[in-house]
């Protein structure tokens, strides 16, 4: 740390970013393009930290050093501040590393008082300006630097209103503004109990002082939070000369983008005012003319702009957010930053950069931020109705898209609305997999309970369908059939809209905008996947998801979820009866009702894969998920399986468990009833071989055993399924190549991975699991309270999102070593939702992992990420 | 591994037992010792191991081998096979590395056949006898070596007696016999297809076989599991030429002790049969005659066998169990080995011996399995009564102990049969915090759910109640107040048995022993505690178990948990209260109730503990589980407390749990409502300064955070905390030592000790919950399928029960590494369950802890293990 804390703009340059700011860097960097800035300068970053550390007070180091500065400006402007002729104005802005629109404040016209009033008149020829300046700046003074309540301010000006019987503050005289500048003071005075400061530097330093604050303001610390932005950064302020674009018709102010921000095209986009300042733009007064017509009125000025936005887009190479002021038909330049724009347009931008030569391919892969593809690989909701609709509540993110519906209650409900011809939304509590034909059905998915990777975010990203999960402000009845919220109560069969990309629950039906994939789109994912290392494999498990993902670009299965083919209305009494099986011979029969079943669900795969990998994991989850648990489910159960219901209830109850997460389930249930696993691997295999007579002949199906915690349990379970393979291998007489390996998504696997890579040919990360155990966090319940741990800053983000680095990923660099101590070769992956989240894959690709897996739709963003993990590391 | 299978005695020597095993180890150690043991040779455990390999097949080299160690033999003895006068007959007997009683075969007198029978019959004079040991030999042989169905000998033998009209073996006569020996081989032939084999190197090759095949005969397997027995070791086989002890009146078999097995006490302890082999003593046909009398009838003998006896105790530095057996006269030595022992006898025998100066302290020390002294500590069964007694299963042995009682489902009936004066058994699939009240007045609690570490498992241990858990073959209906097992109903009211230190359940009242505790037994573990260098606290949560633990010999209390002191019947409505509030301030007044209650508590304990120290866990569990569940004991709460139903079953319902065990509890408590751990640490700091003002200078309570998984977590709640202690401090215008620390119970706070160490003071390892999730096993669940993984060597031992090693020991030490290597002193304990099961305690101290923690019942054991791993790493 410098002993230097304030900044000429003619001493920075944007690579100063963080200690001056975006603003004060870009501002530096114009100046030393000899851009036609406006001087000032920059109080820095660090000033910033170091007001914290003196008890929010500017120390006397500081002061000089702002006076000299000050100083400095009025020399090289010819202008000085309190002048009765021409007075130097200032403005002063905030100026974070990371833009912060909005979020902090800022105060324009700083060095006017009773005097420079007089100057400001003078110098622009207009009293009643002068004194609506004055006016204006009293109260955005006192409202941001000395929190005096506005509405004191904004009383009197009704008043004034009131009195000379006009509605407009266009129609106040100079007189009257004059009058309302006296009253103003006296309003400051009492409330403060000093007088409205005079002196410019006083009026600077409680400026600055009041930036800094700012900073720690409560919507400014949500913001970061939302857009992780570290609070240790601070902001700079930036001090710099007024310019007046409202001293008449050669005068103006405007914004314009470099190219389109909506679509990308390479044309100069934005608007101005004549005889206006900035925040009359803001105010929507009067309405703005089209950037191009300024070609018409001062075609010299116009000239001289698109020269200067051409010139800075070359030199930062990414289209520009530029804003300028006409002051006498002088051109000022006073910002430029890289523009917003939606994904669409910044494909295309990306694309257009490369192809002018001005960007590498690497470089346009970095600039697109890969959760943005989602903009474009969903419908959302058309901005202009969204304004207009009820927000009911924010839940999680589950699952991106926009989607409405008339809301019903049970997946039972929702199937016969449909059939019906509504559209539905599938409200729940949680849903479980009984529910999967409900969600299929519907348009969207919203419940109550569960986070980024409970049932419902899981299957409705799978299936690329909106949902909004754990939005725990609502209560849902499932009885009742309505849902409260907020004083709302809606009722079955009324229309809710779910925003799946921010959370956003609105009452009624928003209409929706559907995206369009531009040929740009194409290109760039052709970039993406030359410059990726890692795979990208899909979890999928029909051929219907399997398809939609080989579209998205998907390279292989890496993860297909057994259980999910049980669920089927035609399976379920098999698999019912095999639960209730009280010999192994009746499961024996059970499980090979289901064998030409499962049989077909690997062919179908195979076949839409061709002779892509597809992993397939056996049997995860708790029995007991596929049993009834309504009472009359279970008695028209007990009658369809001529079981007695209590023997039934029996079973149900043995078969409960107080933490199912922890449970009998995945390999534990192959231990006791190995035969499940059995009849699964010869559905397997017998699919294969016969894509193999068929064809296929490189088809390697890759065999996974999940939850897997102890060597002792992988052999065991390795053993009875290869006695089956052999078996199946001796009745068809011919072989197909397979591998066998393991989920590392129990701790005790991750530690002993050495151990475990002695029996599994591959490891594949389920990180969903690995983060619930790892953290003692149930994915079911801990959406509850872990909002409340990002809100208190104890966790920076949700880790079902984001892999938690220094715990779990942890945990997946002990097993990626134990692995590869033992097998150099092993084949590494994640299925865990992580596998869909940019800084997951990245963090996958440090670990060096072969491939990730995520749902079809997220395969698009995984491949991005994969390709930026590259470009970043090189 | 040599080449050398066959070892003849005089070749071996005690410590060569992994080679010989534990029976030949010791027949070469006494011929070595000149001692009156008939000579032979022992066939090495690696024969047997290599016999595995080579398909349950002797192979050539040790069939030679075999052959030469014969023929040596018969040179020695100048005795040799299918000799007409004088033929040499030999034993054949297994020889485990541990003994294993009873467990695999043993053959006796081989090599007779058609022509030695002959011999035998002249040597002894007795043809009758000689014929009658052919029949024998054929029948055994058969059974053993040839899996013959002893029923067709049986059968043949009954047969024979009813023709003679006799229902004594001894009233048929020799040529009785002689028939039945043709009948017998005929048997043989056609159950085997070839005759029966008269050459002795065969029958005896066979035998060997036989031998080595019982070594994984099912009961062996049993057997070694339930002893921690690896299978692995192989079993010796020990070929010894024979002796007689039924030549006439002056020979004679026997067995003594060298000092009583029952108290230990210094006398010689054993009986004999005159004229009688080994089998008739098993048999018991005939009453034996105490040792003593020995001296009576043959006073040399005896003489010469109390020698032997006392050179042997000597020798080996134990009590020993010896069999001899005396032929015309001349004593034989068969067997010797170290004496099994009651928990009593092992303590006076060791202290005894330290004494004699026969061994020192630290070898006392390892003399006594730590796991014995729950004999001392808790009543037993009556051996006698628990032979008649009809056992109904077998469960956990959960907390040692017998008790007996009538049965009653919930702790409202057992707290009202108790008060009309009966003894209980408390029986429910699984206990809750509910059914405290009910486990105190209980005399011992049956659960059918749950494991090593489940609720009623913990809190019984605890209380030093005998508890068998998870005893799942039993169906228990707490609705119809039944059980059912096998075929027995059993309804409320009716007597069963606990054996809580075997889990066996037995049907009706079994008279009990009260345990002894002898002056030995505190001599003994003072110098457990002189050579021990951890220290061992309790678990302990009431002044009760306090000073129930100070009389076991705590040196502090390592866990208190809170929570117990919440379910007080006057207390929960301050907690419900609590937990229904709506608003922070509602939530403070029901705190503010509970205070004074939390500080008596503390103050209790702080009183019986005087100085020592106290870690204090804040509230751990989920706060559901403080809500009744009952839809009548829901009303009867919304009655009292002026809430409606709805509403207290809506927040029931808010508060339910997928996976209550990952759920809302522990630290993350804290985080939601800091105001609770703030009472808490409020009532600890207060209870504090109150035993400080009265003499405790030395007062220093140990704070413990549970649940901790993040460094970020920590911070907050320790901010929290400190806030409210330095309140009290200013408040009461004193201060007092304390420390915060907190649990390793998550995985993710192990693998990142080391930056949990730089806010934690100590680290207490909860391995339940790191078990828990390191393995993903829910305790509650767990069981269920354990027991399998036991039985099919997937897990060789519940890791609930001791510790593993490599899964979660590792967790352990990465922690430990971590918190050393910021904290070079931390304070490092264990507060888990297993710090009161000895391997678990020996790993920690291998590990470096500073201190255990177990409940009151287990501190005894826990020293002795503790002061076994200082010896034993010497």
């Amino acid at each position: 740390m410098t002993n230097k804390y304030v900044y000429n703009f003619n001493e920075g340059k944007k690579e100063m970013k963080s200690l001056l700011g975006g603003k004060g860097a870009n501002l530096a960097e114009m100046t030393n393009l000899d851009l036609p800035v406006p001087p000032g300068f920059t109080i820095t970053t660090e000033a910033c930290n170091r007001f914290y550390e003196e008890n929010e007070k500017i120390w006397v180091e500081l002061h000089e050093e702002i006076k000299k500065h000050l100083k400095d400006l009025e020399q090289r402007l010819g202008k000085s501040f309190s002048d009765e002729d021409n007075p130097l104005l200032v403005s002063v802005r905030s100026g974070a590393v990371t833009s912060m629109p909005g979020m902090m404040d800022t105060i324009l016209n700083l060095g006017l008082n009773d005097i420079s009033v007089k100057g400001l008149a003078k110098s622009t020829g207009n009293e009643r300006f002068a004194y609506d300046s004055y006016r204006r700046f009293i109260q955005m003074f006192s409202d941001v630097a000395m929190e005096i309540p506005k509405v004191r301010f904004d009383n009197l000006l009704d008043d004034m209103k009131e009195k000379k019987n006009t509605e407009l503050d266009t129609d106040l005289t100079k007189e009257d503004l004059k009058k309302l500048v006296e009253q103003y003071k006296e309003v400051y005075s009492e409330e403060i109990g000093e007088e409205f400061p005079q002196e410019p530097v006083k009026q600077l330093e409680l400026a600055i002082e009041a930036v800094f604050k700012s900073w720690n303001n409560p919507r400014a610390r949500v913001y970061r939070k939302i857009n992780n932005i570290s609070h240790k950064l601070g902001t700079a302020v930036n001090v710099q000369s007024m310019v007046f674009g409202n001293m008449g018709e050669t005068s103006g102010t405007g914004v314009a983008f470099t190219r389109n921000p909506a679509t990308g095209e390479n044309k100069l986009f934005g608007e101005y005012l004549i005889n206006a300042q900035g925040e009359d733009v803001v105010a929507g007064i009067r309405t703005p003319q089209e950037i191009s017509h300024l070609e018409v009125s001062m075609s010299d000025v116009f000239e001289e702009f698109k020269n200067i936005t051409r010139k800075l887009e070359e030199h930062y190479k990414d289209m520009q957010d530029i804003e300028f002021t006409i002051e006498n038909k002088k051109l000022y330049i006073l910002q430029t930053r890289t523009g917003k724009r939606t994904a669409q347009a910044a494909i295309n931008i990306a694309v257009d950069l490369v192809k002018e030569e001005v960007i590498e391919k690497e470089e346009a892969v970095l600039r697109i931020e890969p959760n943005t593809l989602n903009q474009l690989l969903h419908p959302t909701f058309e901005q202009k109705a969204l304004e207009n609709a009820e927000l009911l509540s924010k839940g999680l993110a589950a699952s991106p898209g926009a989607a409405s519906g008339r809301i019903y209650f049970n997946a039972h409900d929702v199937v016969e609305a449909k059939a019906r011809g509504e559209m539905c939304i599938l409200v729940r509590q949680e849903t479980s997999p009984e529910d999967i034909e409900g969600m299929v059905s519907a348009e969207g998915i919203l419940t109550s309970r569960g986070g980024m990777t409970s049932h419902a975010a899981v299957v409705a990203r799978g299936m690329g369908k909106c949902c909004v999960a754990g939005c725990s402000e609502i209560r849902v009845s499932e009885e009742k059939k309505e849902i409260r919220v907020k004083d709302f109560v809606l009722k079955e069969g009324e229309y809710i809209s779910l925003d799946g990309s921010t959370g956003n629950v609105y009452k009624g039906n928003i209409n929706k905008v559907q995206p369009k994939l531009s040929g740009n789109f194409g290109e760039f994912m052709e970039w993406v996947d030359e410059i990726r290392t890692m795979s990208v494999r899909t979890n999928a498990d029909t051929p219907k998801d399997a398809n939609q993902a080989l579209e998205f670009g998907a390279e292989g299965i890496g993860l297909c979820r057994t259980e999910h083919m049980f669920f089927d209305e035609k399976r379920i009494p098999s698999v019912r009866k095999m639960i209730l099986s009280t010999t192994e011979e009746e499961r024996k029969n059970a499980l090979a009702e289901l064998l030409p079943f499962q049989r077909e669900d690997f062919l179908g795969l195979y076949k839409v894969m061709k002779e892509k990998p597809v992993t397939v994991r056996l049997l995860d989850p708790p029995l007991h998920e596929f049993l009834p648990t309504k009472k009359e489910d279970i008695e028209s159960l007990a009658k369809a399986m001529n079981i007695d219901y209590e023997n039934i209830m029996d079973r149900i109850e043995e078969l409960d468990e107080v933490n199912p997460m922890l449970g009998h389930r995945g390999c534990r249930l192959a231990v006791t009833y190995p035969e499940i696993y059995k009849m699964q691997v010869r559905a397997i295999i017998e699919a294969a071989i016969e894509v193999k007579q068929n064809g296929f002949k490189d088809i390697k199906p890759e065999i996974m055993i999940p939850l897997v915690g102890h060597i002792e349990e992988l052999k065991y379970v390795k053993g009875q399924i290869i006695e089956e393979i052999e078996a199946v291998f001796k009745e068809k007489e011919i072989e197909v190549d397979y591998m066998i390996g393991t989920m590392i998504e129990i701790p005790r696997a991750a530690i002993t991975a050495d151990e475990i890579a002695t029996e599994a040919e591959f490891f594949s990360f389920g990180t969903n699991d690995l983060t619930q155990m790892g953290f003692g966090f149930s994915r079911d319940d801990a959406g509850k309270f872990l909002d409340e741990y990002v809100n208190k800053e104890i966790l920076e983000r949700d880790p079902f999102q984001a892999i938690d680095r220094k715990g779990v990923g942890k945990l997946m660099e002990i097993a990626v070593e134990g692995g590869k101590s033992t097998r150099e070769n092993i084949k590494l992956g994640i299925c865990g939702e992580h596998g869909g989240e940019p800084s997951s894959v990245e963090f996958c690709y440090e670990l060096g992992l072969q491939y990730v897996s995520c749902s079809p739709f997220r395969v698009p963003i995984a491949k991005l990420a994969a390709a930026q993990a590259v470009v970043k590391n090189i």
